[in-house]
C-alpha cells in the first residue's frame, strides 16, 4: 500500500521536473489522500501536501487538530502543525527556506484567489502553473486496489437499495424513504452518502437535481432513486426508476426508451472510442423517439475518489476510452407533466478491452 | 420573505456603490441563497448571482439542470441557463454587454484561481475586490427569521440525540450509533447532518476531529457525540460527552473542569466584549487545573447558514459581541491515555443584551 502512494508521489515529482515546476502545493483533500493515504476535510483550515521537486523534499502542513490522525495514516512523515492563529504561508516559507521560487504548481480549480494573494505576498513574483489536469489524469486510471473499493461501495449501494425498497408503501414520503436508505448505508458499513440522495416521486421525478421532500408516494407514480455510497475513499452512483402499482402505458413507453438509450450507450463503450460518441449513441435513441428535448444534460461522468470526475461524457468530448476508466451512463427523459425516468449504471473498462457493468441491480421496469 | 431578500440585495448594491465596485459575481451557493432564496449545490458546474451596481441590474447564471428549481425559489427573476458545454464567462460577458469593467467584486475565499484566469481572459485588465468580508459581516447578524430556523435545527438535534441514546448498549459500535442518530435526524425532518457526525468512544474521544468507526462502546468508556443538523437552510452544532456505566474519578474530574470552563466562557458573553476574552475565560479554567496543554483549539465559532462562520472565537480575536450573533462555546480536554471531554452549546445574543443558551440538553455528567 505504501509503495502505491510512493509511486504516485514519484510520478508527480517526475512531472514537476519535466514541467520545470519547483514546488507543488496540493490542497484539495481528495488529492492529498490520493498521494499520501491521509484524508481529512479541514473545512476552512489550511492543509497542504508540499512537494519540493528541486530539493526532493515532501512534507505536509496540517491543522494541529489533525496532527495525530495524519501521522497515523500518511506515508509522508514530515509534518508541520498549523494552529488556528498561524499563517500557513509563513510556515511554508520557513520550511522551504527560500523566497525565490520560479514556479509553483497549484490545483487552480480549487485553490482560492484569497490564498493566491496571501501566497504572492510571501513569494513575490512567483509564477503559477495548473497541476489539476495532471492529477485528474493520474486519478482517471483506476488501479486494482481502487476497483476493489469501488466494487464494495457499489455492493453496499445495491443492498441498501433492495432493503430500503421493501419499506416502500403508498403514503410514505420521499424523506422517509431517504431516511431508510441512508440508515442502511451506514448499517452496511458505508461511510456516508456519496452525494445528496435524490428520491423523487410523481412529477417531481422530472427534476434531475431535485431534493427529497415531505411528499407522499402515490399509486401510479414514478419513484426515482439516485444515490451513491462513499466507502473506503471511493464512490458509487446508481439510479433506478420504479413505478408504484400498475402505472400507465405512457410511463412504460418512456421507461423502455430510456433503457434502450442506456443499453445503446453502454454498447458503444470500447477502448479508443471518443466519449462524445457514447453520449451521442444514447442521445440518438431518445431523439429518434421524439423526446430529445427532454434529455438536456450529459449522459455520464467519471467516478472514483470523487463522485464527479473526468471524463465528462457529453457530445463534444473527444477524449477516448482507455483501460482503467470508471464512469456512469445515465440517460433520462424528463417530462414536466408526467415525471422523469433515469437509469444509471457504473461502467469499468479493463485492460483486455472487456467492458464491465459494475452495477448489477436489475434494469427491467419494476412495479412496487 | 421576498422583501427580506430584496433588502439584503439593496444593502449589497449600496455597498458596491460605496466601494466603487461595478459588478459583484457571487458564486458561493450559501451566499447565493442568502441573497436570492434559492439554494443548490452546483458541484463543478458554474452558478452565479450577478449584481451590476452601475446598471442596477441583477441576474443569475444557473446550470440548465437547475433552471426550473431556481425559477421557483429565487427572488431574482432574470435567469441565464448555462449548459454543460457553455463557457459561463462568455454568457456573462454577453449579458453585461461591455468588456470594460473597472472593478469586479468576488468572494476571494471561494472563487478559484482557475475561474479568475477565465474571467480575466474576457474582462482584460479588470481589478478584483474581495466582497467576502462584507457578506460574512452581513450574515453575522441573524434576523428573527433566521433564529426560528436555528431553533428548529437545534430542537431536531436534541430530540434525535435523546432518542438515539436510548439505543446505546455496551458492544454497540460508533458506526451503529451514528446510523441511529442520523436516521432520527431525517425522520424528525432535518435535511441532513450539518457536518460529519463525530461519535467516539474510549480513548478515541480525544480526537477532536475523529470519525466514527467499527469500535464497540465499552464499560467505563467516554462516549462523545458531536453533531449538528441542517434544517431550513440553517445549522445546529452540539457536543455532549457521556460515561458508560460508573466510570472513574478521573473521568468525573475532567468532565467537571470542562463544564466549569463552558460555564465560565458563557458567563463572559456580553455585548461589547471582545471574543478573545471569551476564549481566554474558558481556557484559564482548564489551564488553572493543569490541563492547558490538552485543550489546543479555539473555544468556538459562529453558526448560521454554515456550521463554521465568523466569529472565530480564539484568544486573539478583538471583534466584539453584538446583538444577533450566534456562536458555539465548546471547550474540551483531550487526554490521549483516557479520552476526551467536550461540552458544546449554541449561544445567541439578543438586542436587549440577553444572552440565551439555545441548546437546552442537560450538561450534568450523565452515565448511560
Amino acid at each position: 500500500m505504501n509503495s502505491m502512494y510512493e509511486q504516485r508521489l514519484k510520478r508527480l515529482r517526475d512531472y514537476l521536473k519535466r514541467e520545470q515546476i519547483d514546488i507543488a502545493l496540493i490542497t484539495n483533500p481528495t488529492n492529498i489522500y490520493y498521494f499520501s493515504g491521509f484524508y481529512s476535510d479541514p473545512h476552512e483550515r489550511f492543509m497542504a501536501l508540499v512537494v519540493d521537486a528541486e530539493r526532493e523534499q515532501t512534507f505536509m502542513i496540517v491543522p494541529s487538530l489533525d496532527l495525530e490522525a495524519a501521522a497515523q495514516h500518511s506515508v509522508v512523515r514530515d509534518m508541520i502543525p498549523c494552529s488556528d492563529t498561524d499563517n500557513p504561508f509563513i510556515l511554508l516559507n520557513a520550511k522551504i527556506g527560500r523566497k525565490r521560487i520560479g514556479t509553483i504548481g497549484l490545483e487552480k480549480k480549487t485553490f482560492s484567489v484569497h490564498r493566491l494573494e496571501r501566497l504572492q505576498e510571501l513569494f513575490t513574483g512567483v509564477n503559477t502553473n495548473d497541476i489539476e489536469e495532471f492529477i485528474a489524469l493520474e486519478r482517471l486510471v483506476k488501479s486494482d486496489h481502487d476497483l476493489v473499493q469501488i466494487r464494495r461501495a457499489i455492493a453496499i449501494t445495491e443492498e441498501a437499495l433492495e432493503t430500503a425498497l421493501r419499506q416502500v408503501r403508498v403514503g410514505m414520503t420521499e424523506l422517509d424513504l431517504t431516511a431508510e436508505l441512508e440508515y442502511r448505508i451506514r448499517k452496511l458499513g458505508g461511510d456516508k452518502p456519496a452525494f445528496e440522495t435524490i428520491i423523487l416521486t410523481g412529477k417531481r421525478s422530472c427534476l434531475p437535481h431535485g431534493k427529497p421532500g415531505p411528499y407522499p408516494i402515490m399509486e401510479n407514480d414514478f419513484l426515482l432513486v439516485d444515490f451513491g455510497v462513499y466507502a473506503g475513499g471511493f464512490c458509487s452512483d446508481i439510479t433506478r426508476t420504479f413505478v408504484i402499482g400498475e402505472g400507465t402505458k405512457k410511463q412504460e413507453e418512456i421507461y423502455e426508451i430510456v433503457l434502450e438509450s442506456n443499453l445503446a450507450a453502454i454498447e458503444k463503450v470500447k477502448i479508443g472510442t471518443p466519449y462524445g460518441h457514447i453520449d451521442r449513441a444514447g442521445r440518438e435513441v431518445i431523439a429518434a423517439r421524439g423526446y430529445g428535448a427532454y434529455f438536456n444534460n450529459r449522459i455520464g461522468h467519471g467516478l472514483g475518489l470523487d463522485f464527479h470526475e473526468i471524463p465528462s461524457i457529453h457530445g463534444g468530448n473527444t477524449q477516448v476510452v482507455q483501460p482503467g476508466h470508471v464512469f456512469t451512463i445515465e440517460p433520462g427523459i424528463y417530462l414536466p407533466a408526467i415525471g422523469g425516468v433515469r437509469i444509471e449504471d457504473d461502467i469499468c473498462v479493463h485492460s483486455g478491452g472487456k467492458v464491465e457493468i459494475l452495477t448489477t441491480y436489475p434494469k427491467q421496469l419494476r412495479r412496487l
